[in-house]
């Protein structure tokens, strides 16, 4: 019996592959609810990880986690005009308990700002009661009408939101940037992807904020994807909910908010540029298992030897900290588990036979980049090295692709082409009115990605597209 | 300023005494949504200890975690008869998306056997694929018709629910009765509630469970609390989803199969047993905050000194790896904060003022018991045996409390007469018939609690209530 391998190329059909190499890797798994995904045991527990590395960010600029209602009356939930404008056509509605019908529907949260801000104005009475810095580890539901994607697009994802309250607009700004900053920081060092950061055009921007800001990775296909948003929203909710404090003056103030998630998007972005015709590809830091360790037994004395080894093997890696796993199994072959776990991606292999036995060494396989090489048992501890080197090289070797991918462009008529078949990542000088952003999107298919953060020279005077004055540069692409 | 009191006495309403704790120690809040709760912080980070303790313990037998779909499809639900009689009253339905109704109504996960075991019955194909062990840290909803309380019944609920399959029956028992234990050591080493434990009658039995275990707590006014259960299934579901595997003689079997929950009841059930009219009494294990460090300042000159005293005190402790906060707040008053942290539950607070500065001191206070002394400063160490001493009291003085509550009684109107007006925990002789059961209920408003896991000698050899053979002891209360 050998493992299943991919119909699909990467290269041809990046989409298609994607699908496919979730399903035999056992990421997720279709379910019987149309748009919901099941998340199985190897792809939750990289969620797991994720969520272990972001927590402990969060706490460090003191956040606490807490957990509000997974419903919100619809009442509630109208209470921000551009909000519920926003969020309100994809709505999963719970209209009845039991057998009865219910007074008044209730939401499936798409984001829990509405239902979080109405506790918040009961809790912030007194400047002491600020800052107010909470995460929610959860699930929400949109009711996505477009074809649903795993992990990219479902009606169900899993994600932390986190909503802060401050007395001042500068603390609200600052606070969204720093967890930009940690969303950046876990896209480049632990998933090995290389993103822009910056912010979101008006258009483009969150349903009720005062400001996005955006962390996107850049795909084989010139696509970008979206990993994370934070979200400065000023006192757009406050006024609409009410949420006031008596100064250290004794004046009533409105209070400034932010809030900002991140969902397995990230990771479903982490697979889309990582990965091969062989199947996922997974950089060390969230791999969850880094080393897999299989005996090549051929049924004869031998054996019985061979699995002491490698069970030594497995011994002394997890004693170096490292996440390994001995595949000793008998009722699949070697060249079965091989070609497994190539598929799920894990970094290294270490395979042990005859051979490597009678010549105290061991065969080692990094599944990036395919390097194959025999080391003494007693070397082992190398193997903690070469698993930075491979998450080095990963990021390395997307860096120099991704900045390859941008190109900067004057030229309308080129911009417009070089866009629509993605041909780029198109850096030019943007007017970012809302007008001209849903022209661009028309005409070509793409929206603005993000304008950089930092105050940059202006590619060009006038706005690539409709000539007017140009306010910043901005990266224009397709998306998933 | 001073922090509010509790208005009722523990002694004379537990129920109003224990919402007014919850509210004011801030462990949850009402929200806008009748019958769901708000976790604030201080409630949800002994969930999130919960999480951590009982999570290495399932791993600890192989189970691994995973994520399934929020929403069932009722056509789903449907499948195991028993099962969805049980459930189909008290489901949330969801019947649109956007503003478009749906073709088939989704219920809100009330349990997930349903959603899972149709996925399990694509996985499991051959005996290679068992045992299968997967569990979910996930929220639950279910539409409570009868009056909701925090944390013991609410229309929502987080908890876990571990779903397994196996090649066996004995595993399957195995299984179930290993995870009781792991919830039996949660309530008692960790939250310090001693517990009953047992198995469910056929008439309190999990709807579509061959056997229902249980860990029940003894309250103060003689009602018992069920703090979390285990099932097995045997093959109930196994057949209504066709969970079946070639073994390795080739032959078709259904798989056998457990379910086990706990859930943030668990934490409403510590809360009930300890505390006093104060407020909270956390056991040192579970607490968020084991020690508070209070400075007493008097807007002298020796508060500057007094301040780094404290913090020294905080920054030792925390080095001593006891989880401890200072709060050398000066918007607060000392007498404020001493309440305040009562409230709260904190094992033991330590102030320090002049009098302590000016000899090298601290003075401790103990929550539990108010034993109340000085300590020198270079003899803090002393505070981790302390904290370990309060969480064995805790324990033990229930543990007798539990012993004094439970009678043994044969006498039939003694039984209806003390069953009825909770005067203790009743353990009798029983035929263990639904049909008894709901004769008892009905005269009594009580039922089984559990009946013994260990083979006892029967305490009479006829039912105490019925006087047909008796085939076991059980126990009998009012619950919660």
């Amino acid at each position: 019996m050998v493992a299943d391998k991919l119909k699909y190329r990467k290269a041809d059909n990046l989409i298609e592959w994607y699908n496919e190499v979730l399903l035999k890797a056992e990421v997720v798994d279709f379910s019987e609810v149309k748009g919901f995904a099941v998340y199985r045991p190897y792809g939750y527990s990289m969620w797991e990880s994720t969520q272990r590395y972001l927590d402990s960010k969060f706490k460090s600029i003191g956040a606490e986690n807490a957990y509000f209602p997974l419903l919100i009356p619809e009442k509630i939930l109208n209470k921000e005009k551009k909000h519920v404008e926003g969020f309100s056509p994809e709505v999963a509605w719970v209209t009845m308990g039991g057998d009865r019908e219910l007074d008044e529907k209730l939401a499936i949260r798409p984001t829990s700002e509405t239902i979080m801000y109405d506790s918040y104005s009961k809790w912030v009475k007194s400047y002491r009661d600020l800052p107010l810095l909470l995460n929610q580890w959860n699930t929400m539901v949109r009711w996505e009408t477009k074809e649903t994607r795993f992990l990219l697009r479902g009606r169900e994802n899993l994600w932390q939101e986190g909503h802060c309250a401050f007395a001042s607009a500068k603390e609200a700004e600052e606070n969204a940037v720093d967890v930009l900053g940690f969303y950046r920081k876990f896209m480049q060092d632990i998933l090995a992807v290389p993103v822009l950061v910056g912010r979101k055009s008006e258009k483009e921007k969150f349903a009720g904020a005062f400001r996005t800001y955006t962390v996107e990775a850049v795909l084989s296909n010139n696509f970008t994807s979206q990993a994370a948003t934070s979200h400065d929203l000023a006192q757009n909710f406050s006024k609409a909910f009410e949420i006031r404090f008596l100064d250290d003056k004794n004046s009533w103030q409105n209070v400034y908010q932010t809030s900002w998630g991140i969902s397995m998007r990230s990771i479903g972005v982490m697979v889309l540029v990582h990965g091969d015709d062989s199947g996922l590809i997974l950089p060390p830091r969230i791999a969850p298992i880094q080393v897999v360790v299989i005996p090549i037994l051929k049924g004869t004395a031998a054996d019985k030897e061979i699995r002491e080894y490698t069970k030594k093997v497995e011994t002394e890696l997890k004693a170096l900290g490292i996440r390994s796993k001995l595949d000793d199994r008998d009722t699949y072959s070697a060249g079965w588990k091989f070609n497994e776990y190539d598929m799920r991606g894990v970094p290294i292999k270490i395979e042990a036979g005859e051979r490597e036995l009678s010549s105290d060494s061991l065969s080692v396989k990094v599944r990036f980049g395919g390097e194959k090489y025999l080391i003494k048992l007693n070397e082992l501890k190398k193997i903690s090295s070469k698993l930075e080197e491979i998450q080095e090289k990963m990021f390395e070797g997307l860096k120099k692709d991704m900045a390859a991918r941008i190109k900067i462009e004057k030229d309308k008529e080129n911009f417009i082409l070089e866009l629509k078949n993605a041909k780029a990542i198109l850096k030019v000088s943007w007017c970012g009115k809302e007008d001209c952003e849903n022209k661009i999107k028309e005409t070509t298919g793409a929206t603005s990605r993000l304008i950089p953060l930092e105050k940059e020279e202006l590619i060009d005077k006038k706005c690539v597209f409709c000539a007017d004055k140009a306010n910043f540069n901005a990266y224009f692409a397709q998306s998933y």
